[in-house]
């Protein structure tokens, strides 16, 4: 068997973004965890830790990281098996695009956790490092708009979330007085949520512009309501997320007929105990609208 | 004079992500772009792009980035005198924390950005980073916590964010039946934003509790909202966050007299133009209340 002393350092350490962290976490001293990294490396043959810039885990060190956690998981199932084994409560790392966080996510999952007694790491990234991360074995879970498989992973489709090209009636009243419009487009500032955010020009795109136009680049799902609510752009926004502003009059679409629906995706480990499985099962059960 | 083409295609490089977007955007081929890069590599004598494992700036090239966002800012004050020169709308990059951008910002720099046509960049980053970013020049201004001073920036207070341990009702009966004692906050699952995060453990050491807790990791202001609805957990949030919400009774304080004040402290580049004053002018005159 490995020494699970010494992953559990490289664990926590890679968790708390330090050596005196996590020492306080283990109940050891920063010596202490230092050393059983370095053990661990010798072990190795290669180091499991990058110093520098930031503290992060090796490839190799990831791997292990993916080992341990699916341990981690495997122990759970075991303990719901032999109940009077000493408590823990793993947390479960899960990466997902910011728009189900900030809107279905917590309702789908809430009661599960409860009952489950399951904490949750949450990560928020888009879909190509999410899926990354995965391969990685960094998380063990991936929720994204990508169906692409992941080998030693199963794919199974939750829906679709729609996105439609919100503003507030002044802003659309100011900025496209005669509709959707090729001139009000080169013009009107929109809201994006980053360089990798294609929604927008998707948008576009669907209604026959292709040249540049003026944004906002905003990396907060909320912060995009907020500056959309403001007036500062028109912007992307799940119908899910705003459907009270709509109700209120607050925010309106440039272009009803317009809407984009965008699929998701989760992405699991195979092989990886029943907790996951139960979990997919919930979010299977989830309706997206 | 400086070559500003090629420091025009380093910047759109960086902002895009990739040779191709930033070729698409500029209206070149991709391999203009590329030759720009080289060229000004050359010039330099050094790389100012790293390409693996994902494309971002050496020191070097966000000297030049910073140089370049200076410029444009300049720029701007120019155009203001003279309003005959071709119109251009840089974006200004400001780096900022997660809660402000989900709760005041927006109401706060709305008008200003209208009336200027002001299009921000916005990058959500803990105080550390922000501040590191705004030292190597990445960004115009930071907005943190922090007051420790930048060579070369101003700081001006704003004000406190005023945070409460906020749960469920149902939640606060499950798990504090009897106030905030050890006993419960040694169980009571929490929800943190992220492995920097101290506020839950400057709240807890506030009720003088010193020892572990198990905590939910989310990394999203909004998720953490939704998190702390669906009684997940309990969680430091902005009192102004979720007012509406502790007004209908969906939320509580397990603690009521346990609050904790952050402050709001807005860095900036000295001698970048008036723009930049005027939307400190702005700020200074917000009430985070």
């Amino acid at each position: 068997m490995l020494d699970y002393k010494l992953l559990q350092a490289l664990a926590t350490v890679v968790e708390f973004g330090g050596f005196e962290r996590a020492g306080e976490q283990l109940g050891l001293s920063q010596s202490a965890v230092s050393q059983r990294i370095k053990a661990l490396e010798v072990r190795l043959g290669q180091p499991v830790l990058i110093r520098h810039p930031a503290l992060r885990p090796t490839p190799a060190g990831q791997r292990l990281l993916n080992h341990v956690q699916q341990v981690q998981l495997l122990e759970r199932d075991l303990r719901a098996a032999l109940p009077t084994l000493e408590e823990a409560s793993p947390r479960l790392r899960i990466v997902l695009n910011a728009d189900s966080l900030a809107t279905w996510w917590a309702v789908a999952v809430g009661d599960f956790c409860r009952t489950e007694g399951l904490l949750l790491d949450m990560v928020v990234e888009d879909q190509d490092v999410g899926l990354k991360r995965l391969r990685d074995g960094e998380v063990a879970a991936c929720l994204c708009a990508s169906d692409q498989p992941i080998a030693g992973a199963r794919c199974v489709p939750l829906g679709t979330m729609v996105y439609h090209p919100f503003a507030t009636p002044d802003y659309i009243a100011r900025h496209f007085p005669d509709g959707p419009t090729v001139e009000a487009f080169r013009r009107a500032p929109a809201i994006v949520y980053g360089p990798h955010d294609q929604l927008q020009h998707r948008f576009l795109a669907s209604c026959g512009y292709h040249g540049s136009f003026p944004y906002h680049l905003c990396p907060s799902s909320e912060g995009f309501v907020r500056l959309t609510v403001a007036g500062m752009g028109y912007g992307m926004l799940p119908q899910m997320q705003v459907a009270s502003l709509v109700a209120e009059g607050r925010l309106d679409s440039i272009a009803p007929e317009r809407s984009l629906a965008v699929p998701l995706y989760w992405h699991f480990w195979r092989h990886s105990g029943e907790l996951l499985e139960r979990l997919t099962g919930v979010l299977c059960g989830v309706r997206l609208e």
